[in-house]
């Protein structure tokens, strides 16, 4: 029997049924909440644009990329507006980076455990980017010598706005509309988004409308109010860009079942660090006792997923699966007892603790060991 | 107004209409063509799964991969039949290679200039593979001395047959599940595929159903009356697996119109090389009498898109932009010119010659020159 003819655009096969993970389906607000990638069932560190994750304030706007316009103003000689395909005149670039929420494993800071990668980790996703460089566009608009930040405005409905240091923004920021060789998806910004490589989901700008050149930060709803840290001491550091070295298991893991008896597996999983690149990861199969190196792979790039692999004979009963990743800067991912004693109760975003799966005698696979 | 709410799975925005290249609508046999990647709107170098050519000779089959079976036997001690479960097991690696039919830039060759970026060259599309090296299995499967060929086997309706010499497959060959980060797609093979990097697309066997070893080829349909070369001398070239150097400028390009008047643009393109890594593209604006180096992005993959990209001051008047590409063994693209000097009249496959956009003094670009 001759198969289905070609077509214009390709789609999934009716048998693959990933899907993001959403949050409880009697919310009030759908529009401001977040979903998950299932980290679980990706392969490699290219996460399907159809999957990366979502974290809205107030929903993804329909954006008609003919009349969006990009707004360079402030403390600059030449106020600019840029239409998309104004961008598209400048020399870009394209890089694989990912994007993290600073709420990615916030729960389980307070020791609720994700019971699989995504509801876990899911809050992080990796794509090719596109774009053009912020420095390039900053050079037309002719910076002043007192500017030190810039106040950029998403065009979704909360007008989503936070301060970047001008020094992130002349270093290594994009304004990207590429993501996975098409145009970046409606739920990642577009037509165009900020990309502030290695830093906290939150400012990265959707669907990006405005940057503002000023003196010093505006104090925003999203840097007061939400995405600070509290101290055990009652003070909240404020501004923690920057993420932390992470990896988490993405098989055999949580929800799963081992697909046969002992014998030969493959473990694999996914390491990432804001500072630069992944240097090492390491597994135990052992409670933490012992430690491997694990293969990595695509480990060429900074600020991207790395996908790791080591071969594991499981003798059929249980055992604990861990990994612990170092980045380029000898920085390695702590323990969750290392983690509370150095940060205190009271914090709660960037936990990068390191996590572990419990492989049962009966083949599943918990968050939580036998008989907790 | 609050914008749409969170989805288990995402899709392009409305304002994105990109679509493969399709034949004419009255073919009589949709399933048997090709469908061709629109190069032209793809940025980076990761094409979108939705957007990977497609060519097909008895359509695309609907396979449920639980009762696929892959089945390793002829020359060798130990028979093996493995699902795609069982596959998962194996050390697995992830790489990105791009894939391309030999015949592609087919009718380029006897003049039929190619109007688009798609029609010219969009039988390429590169992406992120993630499966199993083909060598673990036949260790597995411990082939006998005398083998020297494995005839592999598609599961499509007209069971596609390919004989493959077994140094590749001992080399960098892969089976493949995964395509950026998800199950490979119905159209590249789903639930799996042959991948041996760098050689022409019809031998990459998708829904791979069997590999029988042997000690010659198969003689099959698909590499005696189609997939040969014929040469000046009425004998033909068979097993012409490797796909040589290549380029095309995929903005400004054929079909496209500058989005303003005189000045600066960016040049961009795709190169790549089915013998190792993009080593260098010249770029030229003036009909080929000065050629620049063109800035190479993630030129670190062998076997894979290359992106270039040069800014380029356009005078307002008409010009000629045309690109050549180097590889990692010194190989240069040749012009029409030489190769048809070096190959004659009838060959046809393997086309990879210096493809030229002319760009006209009413900002409209075309495959020819003004007044041609």
């Amino acid at each position: 029997m001759l198969g289905a003819p070609l077509s214009a655009h390709g789609n999934r096969s009716p048998h693959v049924t990933s899907v993001r993970a959403l949050p409880p389906p009697d919310t009030k607000t759908p529009a401001t909440g977040s979903s998950r990638t299932p980290l679980q069932d990706t392969y490699g560190i290219i996460t399907p644009s159809g999957l990366h994750f979502e974290r809205h304030h107030s929903g993804v706007p329909d954006i008609d990329p003919a009349t969006h316009e990009l707004l360079i103003h402030g403390l600059v000689e030449q106020p600019l507006v840029y239409k998309l395909e104004d961008l598209k005149r400048f020399p870009s670039v394209s890089r694989i980076h990912f994007v993290e929420c600073s709420g990615n494993g916030r729960s389980e800071y307070s020791g609720n455990l994700g019971a699989n990668p995504a509801t876990s980790h899911g809050l992080a996703s990796c794509s090719e980017w596109t774009g053009v460089p912020v420095k390039l566009l900053l050079a037309e608009a002719k910076v002043k010598p007192e500017a030190k930040w810039v106040i950029a405005e998403g065009g979704d409905a909360c007008r989503l706005t936070r301060s970047v240091p001008l020094a992130k923004l002349l270093d290594d920021a994009l304004i990207v509309y590429g993501q996975n060789g098409e145009p970046i998806r409606p739920e990642q910004g577009y037509p165009m988004r900020l990309l502030l490589p290695g830093w906290e989901g939150n400012i990265n700008t959707k669907w990006l409308r405005r940057l503002n050149v000023t003196d010093g930060p505006a104090m925003t709803e999203h840097e007061t109010a939400y995405y600070t840290d509290l101290l055990p001491d009652g003070k909240a550091r404020q501004f923690s860009f920057e993420l932390e070295a992470k990896s988490v298991i993405t098989r055999p893991a949580g929800g799963q079942k081992m697909p046969g008896g002992a014998g030969t597996y493959e473990i694999t999983g996914l390491a990432w660090s804001g500072r630069g690149k992944i240097q090492r990861v390491e597994i135990s199969v052992d409670d933490g006792k012992s430690w491997k190196d694990a293969e990595l792979q695509q480990a060429g790039f900074t600020k991207a997923f790395t996908r790791f692999r080591m071969p594991w004979t499981w003798d059929g009963g249980a055992a604990s699966l861990q990994s612990r990743a170092t980045d380029d800067t000898g920085y390695m991912q702590p323990t969750a007892d290392e983690m509370l004693a150095a940060r205190g109760r009271n914090y709660s975003y960037h936990n990068n603790q390191i996590k572990v799966w419990y492989v049962r005698a009966d083949g599943s696979v918990s968050h939580v060991a036998q008989g907790v």
